[in-house]
Order: C-alpha cells, then structure tokens, then sequence
C-alpha cells in the first residue's frame, strides 16, 4: 500500500519540538507494502479473531474483525512504542474502552513483537486455565495500560491519562524539549458512549481542550442485542461536536484502511482539542453474521469459520494462520521503537543538561515517591483541640503536601471548600486560553461528575506508577455514584486518596437522599480498597498516613460534616492497626467494651462515662471505648491482639455506628445502628430521633446489660447468632 | 400582565383531543394582572426564599430567586393540576431534578391552594424539627411526584414518567378520547445536565421521541464551587438538539417572564421529540451575591437579605409576607384545577361508555394491583428437573406474567437474551416512526445505561401506585453502576423487580472486571431492599412471589450464569422466611451446618454428602445445609425459627458463599469466601482455583471440625470476634 502519512511531525514518533527529524519509518515500510499485501495483513487478523473465538466457543469475535484497519493504523502507522520495553515512559498510551475486543489487541501486542505476547499466550483465550489473554485487558500484563471491561470506564481513563500528560508536559516541557509528548489513543465503541460515566469524561476533556486524546469511535451500528437503532440514535458527531470536540468521519473503516490512516495523522494534527475519529464499520465482516448482533459476543461457529476463512482467501482447514509476510510487515515496529527510545533519551540527555533542576524533578518522580513526607505530618500536639469537623482536619493534611509535592493532583466534583481539598497558592488545571488556569496547574474541578471523577483518576494514576497522586472528594454518599470506577482502582492496584465527606446523619438537613447508611457496607467489603473512618483529628493524620504509606491501593475517608473534639486517647499508631481501645484502662477487662467509628466514637465515650458514673436509678459498669477506624485492617491482626482489644468472650460488647448493622456481628454482640434510611432536619435532632441520643444509648445498652447479668455475677455473653439490635424498636416506632 | 399564552390547547388543560374547549382560564386570569402586579408575585416568591434559608442560617435561596418566573410560567400558566387533590390521575407531573431548589416548589404548593402547604409548612425548613419541608422534595408529601436531591436522578424519572405516559396513552387513548395525556415538566440545573446518569436519560428521551416531556434547563452559570465555566463549556442546547431534542431557547429568563411563559406554551406543541427549554437566568437575583456561587447553598445573611427586599420593593423589617393580591394571583387555580378534573370525570365517563373494555382495564389498571398471579405460578413439579441456569428459570415468571399483565413494562440493558427477560409477543417500546415497535410496547431496550435504567424505572413505577412494574436486567456487576438510582427506589418505597445475572466467579471467562466481590454487601445492607439470591428454580419462583407480594419495595435477585440443578429440597416457602433447611434432617442437631446461598447450595450439598459419608482417612460428621437466599429477612423471623434453623449454640455453622465474607459472622462461625477479586478463566476453573472445590471444601471444613472437637466429645463452639476465614491461605498463595 501506498498509504500517504499525512505528516511525518508524529508518524516518526516525534512531538513537534523534537530536533531529529529521521526519515519516517512509517512511510519506509509501507513503500514496500501493496494494497494487497495489506489486504493479507488486514484479513489475517479477522481470521486469528475468528478462530480465536472458536477454539473454546467464547469470546468477541466482531469487533476486532471490522476493525483490523483500525488496528493497523495504530500499530503500524501512528502509535508511539516500543515492543522491547512496554513500559517506555515516552510511549504513547493506548486504552481499549471496548475491553471485550481484547483479542484486538492481544494480536497486535503479538504481530508487533511484544515477547510477552506470542502466539501461544494470545491462544490461552478463553482456554481452561488462566492466562495474560484473559476476557478484557488486563493491567498487569504488559502491553496494557489498565484495565478495562465495564463500558464507558476507558474514556475516562484516556481522559485521566491525558490529563496527566498534558499536565506533566506543562510542567517539564522546555522550548525544543518536549520530554513529555505522548498521545493517548482510546478505541470505543457505541455501549462506552452510551455509559454515564463516558459522558462525563467527553464533556470534560472538551472543557479542558486536550489535544493530546484521540477517541477512535468504532462505529459498528450493532450491540449485544441487535442494531444500534434499537436504543441509540444520537449524532455523536455532532454531539461531540457540541462539546468542544474535532470531529473526523470517515465513512468506510473496515475496507478503506488508506482513509482511516490518514484521519490519525490528521488527529494528531488538532490543536487545542480533542479529536473523535468517527469511523463506520461492519462487525464481523467476512462473516455470515457480518453488520448483526450474532457476531458480537459469541463464537461464529465453525461453518462460519470457515465461510470467512474462504472469503478472505484463507485455507479454510488451517487454524491461527499468520503468514510471515505479516511479520515481515510489522517488523519494522520494533527496530522503530528501539529508535524511538533512544533519541527519546538523547533528548532527555540534552534536556538533564540545558535544565538540570527540571530533569531531576522530572526522573525523581518517575521514581514514584513522595520522599520526606512523614516529616511534614503535625505531630498530635500540634492538632487544634478546639472541636471541629474530620473534615476539616482532613484539610491539614492536603495544606502539609500539596504546595510541597507536585505528584498531588488535588480536586472535587463540586464541592472543593466543604471536602477541604483547596490549598494556599493552588492553580486550576485549565486550559490556560480560559484565563482560569494553566496545565501545569494541580487543583481539577471534576464538575458535578463523580463517576468520571475516579474514572480519571485511574488514567491520572496509570501514567507512571506514582508520578501522579490523585485525591478526589466528593460527600460520602457519591461515593456510590463513583463506586464502579473505586472497584477499578481496587482491582488495578491504582493508588487514590479519596475524601468522602458529610458521612451520614451527621449531614443533617439535607435528608435522607444525603444520608449514607448501607455504602460503607460495600466499600468495607471490597477487596485491596483502605476504607477509614476516623474519629478525630489524631485519626485523621493515622488514616492519611495509612494512604501514603501504602503504593499499591486506593484509600477512602468517610469524615463527617460536625464536629467532633480530639480525644485525649486517639492515637495515629492505633489507626495502623484497624482498631484500639481509646478510653478506659486497657489492663482491666471491662464489663461492657463498645465500638465505635467515626463521630460515633466521642458519644460512645460520652456513653461509656454515663454508663461507669455511679447513679441510684441504676448499675455501674467498667466500660471501655475501642476505636474501629479500619474494620478490615484489624481483621489482619493477630488473634491475640484483637482479643486484647476486643476482649468478647469475656465482655459485653456492643457496636455504636449510625450506619447499617450489617457486619458488626463480626466483633460484637449487640449494637445501635441505623435501620432505616435518616429524615432531613438538624444532625443533632437526627441522632436523638434515631436513638444515639447518649442518655438513650446509655440506657439501652445498661438495660440490655442488666439482661445479661449471669447468676454467679459474670456474664451471659451472646453466642454467634444472637445479635441484637438495640434500636430496632425506635426505629420502629417512626 | 398581558402575556399571549401562545396556544389554548393545553393551557386550558386539554389535550389536543378534547372536545370541549371552554374559555382559556389562564387568559382570563392573566388579563386581570399587570406586569407591575407579576413584578410583586415574582419578588414575594423571591423575598420568601431569602427569608426561610435566612431563618435557620441554611439551605439554598439562590436558585429560587432566580427561577421566580419559571414558576409562575409553571403554576399559573402552563401545568394541568388540581390543588384540591394533588393525586389527581390525569394531571401533568413536574418533577424538580435540582432537588435543592425546593423551596420553589414548597412556595409554589402553598401559593396555589394545596391544603398540606400552609405557610406554617413551608417554614419548616431547615428548622429544628422534620417537617414535610425536607431539604430535598420527597415523594411522601403531597404534590411531589418524586424524591429528588441526588443530581441527575430527577431527568432520568421525568424520562421514566413520560415513557410510562406515553405507554398509557398508546394503549388506552382512543380517537377523540384522550384519557391519558399529561405532560412532564422536569427542572433541571447544570449539576444534573453533568451527571451521566442525567446524560444517559437525555439521549434515551431523544430516541424515543418523548413529546410529552418538556426539560426546563435553569442556566444560571454557578455552581457551588463558581462560575460553571471551571468545569461545564457544553453546549447544552446544541448537545441535545443532536440528540433528538427541539430545544427553545430564552435569554433572560430572571426578567421576562413573557418569554418564560411563551416558550413553555411553544414547547406544549411540540410533535415528535422532547424538548428543551434553555433559559438563562441569574441566580440570586436582587442579592448582593446575584449571579455568584455564594448564591447557591446558604443564607444570604441579615444585611443582604435586608438589601434584596429594599431593591424588590418590600419591607426589610418584615419576614414571609405574602401581599393578598399574590394569593389572588394564583387563586384561579384552585377552581381551575377542580374544573379540569370535572372535565376529564366526564371524558372518562363517555369513553367508558363507548370504550367499556377499554376503560374497565385502566381503571381496574388504577388499583395497582394484579389479580390473579399467583394462579400463573408453576408448583415445583412443573419446573424443569435438568439442571440450567437461575436466570433461565427467572425466565419461567417473565414468560408467565408479562404476557397477561399490561402492567409489566420489562427491559435490559443491552442483554435481553442474556438475562431471560423476554417473551413469546413483546412488541418494543419504540416510536413507531422507527418501524421497530410503538409506544404501546412494553419491552424496553435501555441500550448500555444501567444508571438511568434503573432511574427510569423509578419514573415508570411513580407514575401512579402498581399501575406499571419495571423489570429490569442487566449482569449484577452493572447493577452498581444502577447502585445510585436502586437506592433511590428503596428509600421511596417504590417497587422494581431488578435481574442481575451472572452473579459471581461463575460468569466465567469475562473475568474480575465482571465478576462482584463486594457488591451484594451494599445490597443486603440497604434499607428496604429485597435482595435474593436464590439457589435453584424453585428458589427463582419464591424470589419472584416475594417481590410480586411486596407492593412496597423492590427487589433484586442474583442469578448464576452457570447450570444449578433442582434440589430435592428446595421451597418457595422457605424463601419467604430468608433461610431453611434445605438438605439434612431438621430434626437432628448436625455436627456441622452449612450456609449457602445461590449457586453454592448445590455445592453445599455435595459437600455435606462428602463429609458425612464414612472413609478411612477423615472423620464422620452429621451435616445440614440451610439455603439462606434474603438475609435480611431471616434476620426478621423469630429467634425461635432461626434457631431452629440454625443451632449455632450446639453445631459448627460454615457459611460458603464466592463472594465477601463481610456480615456472615451473623450466622456462621466460620466460612469459605472470596477474598480477593476473581480472574479470567472457565467458571469451573476457578471454583475450584478459589478454593470451592467440593474436595477441598469438605478438607478444608472437615479439619476445621476436627480442630474444634471438645474433650468431652461435643463441639469447642466459637464465639464472637473468632470468625475463621477457612479460605484465606488458598488466596493468599494466589
């Protein structure tokens, strides 16, 4: 073929600054490919997908059929990589939104020269064991930039990666010295488009204008259940358009390969926005079911197989056929990515000496750390005694590091001065043509966006392991609009700090549509995901330095909206174990041991005192007070630590949280909880109404207590399966 | 005020079909008001929202000011409703998607006659006491259709009310006879044109072509956080015209009311799409803070509120007035709506009598009930005895009610077949100009939009009492994605039945991205929620009888991918208490107990058969399974029942169960669960790679047993706080 690259200034693996300007590989190599031999190049990988489904009858065979143009105008002709080092810190970023056309780019990884990536790997698909070619890209394996599968979450992604380059670019980038420069390409299809979350993420990266995103739209008018007319009938285009997007069409993706080339180049011409490829074309093309919605999710069959086989000019008897000539195609890609590398490191060699400081920076972060951070922690006498908000003191923390460290990307849907995510001297990552920023700036605004929120941050956390440093923070209850993009950083082992604020009836007036009562449930659940509730400000900083001590997961802090006074026995060492006793004598069994989290802790302190003052009305118990800030966390502790703490065989020990009951069971034998959804009116009204009035605990839980009393003067402790809900009834009654 | 209601079709509360047409009551309202006299009402409207956030220092004013004459175009102009019975079936229903305005429609209540709005009512906001003046609207008070406050939920049910609308319409109305004909005014604010979920629905209203639905945008450029140009440069009215949309567009809406009320009339005769009314407003207006952030949620404070009665011509030193000649304004209403519920008394009395069928079936539709299901529900032994599927066999209910009952609206999104929701004769819900279905059809296709799926479906069941019941499916991964909006239906009590398919590792090949962990914790937690997983196809039709029972909840029910036989032991019945012995004589207190729900059951079972069949290398042990499909409904029955069910006092209780092990130490003493996210590879594969092996699990379960054996021959019976996790070292070597 004789395909045109329409400009050299990026098919050559260059940004526009660099010096070196080489002969183009690109064109090099395709001087010496025919239409014809691109035809076999083109249809090679149609019947890989093919017969890659068939072999363990599953799989996504369509997709990846109709666009193999697709797929070789990225690989061959316009992406920046290098097969012999994925991880490449100047590559461009690929993110494969439609994650169930995985085999895509498995087979790419595979025809380019990946090692990790031969054929054999690329046949485990679907086989009956696990391996690298698992049902959606995973991003442990190399090649892959995360981990995609539920729609619309790549979008977001390629948008946090943008950001993050054009952030990074900002900030190192010289004159003549872009060391910073690569693209994020994002391959989606009609359901990402369809997602909320995609949306968000489209609308934002048109705000911000970035020019370094190409979303390459597969437009295949077919879904799982059909045409795409069925439920989707939006003009993308013009849609896309309207939200401060270039638009490219082009109108017959899967046969003409010259036309799809040549609309990357021009994408990756835009400046000042991002780019939508809109390219028309036939899923499973070759296929009987080529343009249906058979050849979406399901193998063809073998017949059909075979059928494709024939009508692409394929031996219909041979299996996973790939003919050197296809090699010989790519080859070239990896001697490039070599090339590529090597005058990416004679810049950044001219780069370390023209601007030394930068260049330190620059590789100092790549290093992923946050190097002296524990000096810049307040140690507990310097807290404010005074009582306020967690969230607030929340705030000390993100005043302590982010003018220090430039790895913090900092922001909040909406919400940046009641989550005290803001910072003295801190500037909008903008487009600096908005007045209202720059790019180099660190402070998002998400918008009222929390799903794509997150979404990005696990693009801003994927750049470079730790480079990036997102925290986000929205009130505790869209966290649960968010929660599908936490689950992806939990999965993905990508670090975020994630601030949830107003965390439960304690937001008051707002009502019960504000007031979470099951979520913490599900984030308490999720697997590889630190999720806090601390009790005062010294439980604050231990949580914050849970977060920064850990690489390798997210961490959530449901802080509340009221304040909360700072305890004389919190302790950051006793947040590091899940759980502690924060009041009372910890070497004396206590007759009644209650836990708490959060703004629960100080009125179970309050409780606990009530419950040991000696009264004629009723009996006094010894009372200790633990302090539950990570449920998971302690869990991990030894047995013997946790029975220290939580001495249950021996004691009463009743949970007090204002959230639901579900789980507590684990530790105690009764509790006070949440049964309901909350109501609008003050927080204080709210935690009488719903029985955490402390008078009323203190009588509930001495009442229930007084039931409890064993005749030889001990206890009948409960069993497992006897968990009682102390408030149920007041509940009831409302 | 002269203002020319553009068109008396509806503004006299017709439909286009009515036959009667008297005299226009908006014009001869409106004929007696000067635009000084519209200068008052607006500013009363205005100062009162100054006012009540002042009173208790809280809430949103700035919304309110600015959209005065949206809500005059709204009340006294354009929407059809009966102060007199705010249930009024044939009224058109306005839904406020900015929640946090309120106090718009609290005000607006009370200046139109609705009898629970005295003034007394609406000033309870924000005070320290709940009152009906919530924080955000909520459904149970009268004249709120639904509860709003989460952004983006409220266009996603006014998309929900329209459709159901439009269904009623297409399948009740008849030539000249327009029995169902109201339109649906949504309000919305930038936050909820942001969030995906609002995104998701705007393009489903567009595709469908929903005429009855008119979206009010209050474009008032702030936000909390500013000005909307930080984080939203959509063009919003372009966006939606390429999404199907007319949009409107009027320019200085804080001011003209003219326009206000003229765009609205334009937007009632409208034919054949949605349409958007792009107003742009100034919040806060009359506020010093007019057109700025701190306009949005707080009090404007003394001083200010002082400055916005002097520039609105009222007294500063009076709070709450309300001129008689505002009341006066409005008072036409009252009598007007009773007017236009006589007329359409009398339009259903002579289309009952030309249309008896007809008109029988909606009003027995009216009940909200559904006579006759249960006799529709297969017993046991005609359920199939080969093992499939518990999705498939959801399929038995889909097929046996949705045919009979034109209540069911049933849909996916994107994986009907995949989920078992379709039936012999479905017509779509489509725009018959599509040529793919009618608005009569009662199978939605949502595309890829779980969120606004399930926030439709809200619409769909709000429109009146039982008279539609949403069915709606997608995997249950996905239903965390719809998590924001299935919360939404618990905490207003309406009723859903959800679907969510391949609910575990058992999904197989498509890996961790789909398979959950975590997310049936969220669910069994939630408030008013039935959550059930059940074990086989008798467990499927007790799933089904409990939610079809419960007019008051939704429900959702996990289901496998993979096949489950039907078990011997299986009952519906035992499903309607949550748990019960399933295999194993309920007489003999077992050695061991085993808890398990869904797909585990049956591997359960196998493996109690394991453990209690004699060999030489391991010991013997007597062994119950109990199937525990609804937790939280267990946890409601007799402590007597669960007992009995469960002897944890006296027997070893195991839970297994491929998902989180959060909140089984309930029950169990010690349990089999996931502790980390699953993999890529065939469901067989990696039960057994995670552990639930039938072999492994007996191993595992009996050298635990062994382990707890007492000296005096009974049972070491663990108690709280020493749950054992029998699978964490299987894990952890992953």
């Amino acid at each position: 073929m004789t395909v045109a690259v329409p400009s050299a200034v990026h098919a050559n693996g260059h940004g526009p600054g660099l010096k070196k300007d080489p002969q183009p590989a690109a064109q090099v190599a395709s001087a010496s490919a025919s239409p014809e031999d691109e035809k076999v190049v083109i249809n090679t990988i149609r019947c890989l997908a093919a017969d890659l489904c068939q072999e363990y009858k599953g799989g996504h065979p369509g997709t990846v059929m109709g666009a193999a143009t697709i797929a070789i105008a990225l690989w061959k002709y316009h992406m920046r990589y290098n097969p012999s080092n994925p991880d490449w810190f100047a590559r461009d970023r690929f993110v494969l939104s439609a994650g169930h056309a995985c085999l895509l780019q498995y087979i790419m990884l595979h025809l380019t020269g990946y090692e990790a990536w031969p054929l054999s790997e690329v046949r485990k698909y679907h086989a009956p064991k696990y391996g690298m070619a698992a049902g959606h890209p995973e991003i442990e394996f190399p090649g892959i930039e995360v981990t995609t599968g539920p729609l619309g979450q790549g979008i977001a992604n390629a948008v946090g990666l943008a950001v993050a380059g054009k952030n990074l670019g900002a900030t190192y980038n010289r004159e003549g010295y872009p060391v910073v420069d690569g693209k994020v390409w994002c391959f989606t299809g009609d359901g990402c488009l369809q997602e909320g979350v995609g949306q968000e993420a489209v609308s934002m990266a048109g705000h911000w204008g970035l020019d370094n995103l190409v979303l390459i739209y597969d437009n295949n008018s077919v879904t799982v259940d059909g045409v795409i007319a069925n439920c989707f009938t939006d003009d993308t285009s013009a849609k896309l358009a309207a939200t401060g997007w270039r638009v490219i069409d082009v109108y017959d993706g899967s046969n003409d390969l010259a036309a799809v080339v040549s609309a990357l180049g021009e994408a990756k011409e835009v400046v000042g926005k991002p780019v939508l490829i809109n390219i028309r074309t036939v899923i499973g093309i070759g296929s009987k079911h080529a343009g249906k919605g058979q050849a979406h999710g399901q193998a063809l069959g073998e017949d059909d197989v075979a059928n494709v086989k024939k009508s692409l000019g394929f031996n219909p008897s041979e299996k996973f056929v790939v003919p050197n000539q296809v090699y010989e195609y790519f080859s070239d890609r990896k001697a490039r990515g070599v090339q590529l590398e090597k005058e990416w490191n004679s810049l950044m060699a001219e780069y370390s000496a023209r601007y030394p400081e930068e260049s330190a920076e620059l590789r100092a972060r790549m290093e992923g750390k946050l190097p002296g951070w524990e000096s810049l922690v307040p140690p507990k006498k310097d807290l404010p005694t005074a009582a306020q908000p967690t969230r607030k003191s929340s705030g000390i923390m993100v005043q302590a590091l982010a003018p220090k460290y430039k790895s913090f990307m900092i922001g909040s849907a909406d919400l940046l001065e009641s989550t005290f995510v803001s910072w003295d001297g801190m500037v909008e990552f903008q487009n600096p043509e908005s007045g209202l920023g720059d790019y180099a700036g660190r402070q998002i605004r998400y918008g009222i966006r929390e799903h794509a929120m997150v979404a990005m941050g696990n693009g801003l956390a994927a750049y470079h392991k730790g480079m990036i440093l997102p925290v986000m923070s929205t009130f505790f209850m869209f966290w649960l609009y968010a929660a599908p993009a936490a689950r992806m950083s939990a999965l993905q082992k990508l670090r975020f700090i994630g601030i949830a604020t107003h965390d439960s009836i304690g937001i008051g007036e707002d009502g019960p549509t504000h007031q979470p009562v099951a979520l913490a449930s599900f984030y308490r659940a999720l697997p590889g995901l630190n999720f806090v509730r601390p009790a005062d400000a010294e439980e604050v900083i231990g949580a914050w330095m849970l977060a920064l001590q850990d690489e390798d997961h997210p961490s959530l802090f449901a802080l509340s909206r009221q304040p909360v006074p700072l305890l004389p026995g919190s302790d950051r060492a006793g947040v590091a174990r899940g759980g502690y006793v924060v009041h009372g004598d910890p070497s004396i069994i206590p007759d009644i041991t209650l836990l708490a989290t959060g703004a629960e802790v100080s009125r179970a302190i309050e409780v606990a005192k009530l419950l040991s003052t000696p009264s004629s009305s009723s009996s006094t118990y010894t009372v200790r007070v633990v302090s539950l800030p990570y449920l998971a966390l302690f869990d991990r502790q030894s047995a013997e630590y946790r029975r220290g703490v939580i001495p249950s065989s021996q004691s009463l020990v009743v949970a007090i949280e204002a959230w639901a009951s579900f789980g507590w069971s684990r530790y105690a034998h009764a509790g006070a909880h949440m049964h309901t959804f909350g109501l609008s009116a003050p927080q204080q009204v709210l935690y009488e109404h719903f029985g955490f009035g402390v008078q009323n605990l203190a009588e509930k839980i001495g009442g229930w207590a007084e039931s409890r009393k064993a005749e030889n003067g001990g206890w009948n402790i409960p069993g497992v399966g006897e968990y009682e809900e102390l408030l149920l009834s007041t509940i009831q009654e409302h």
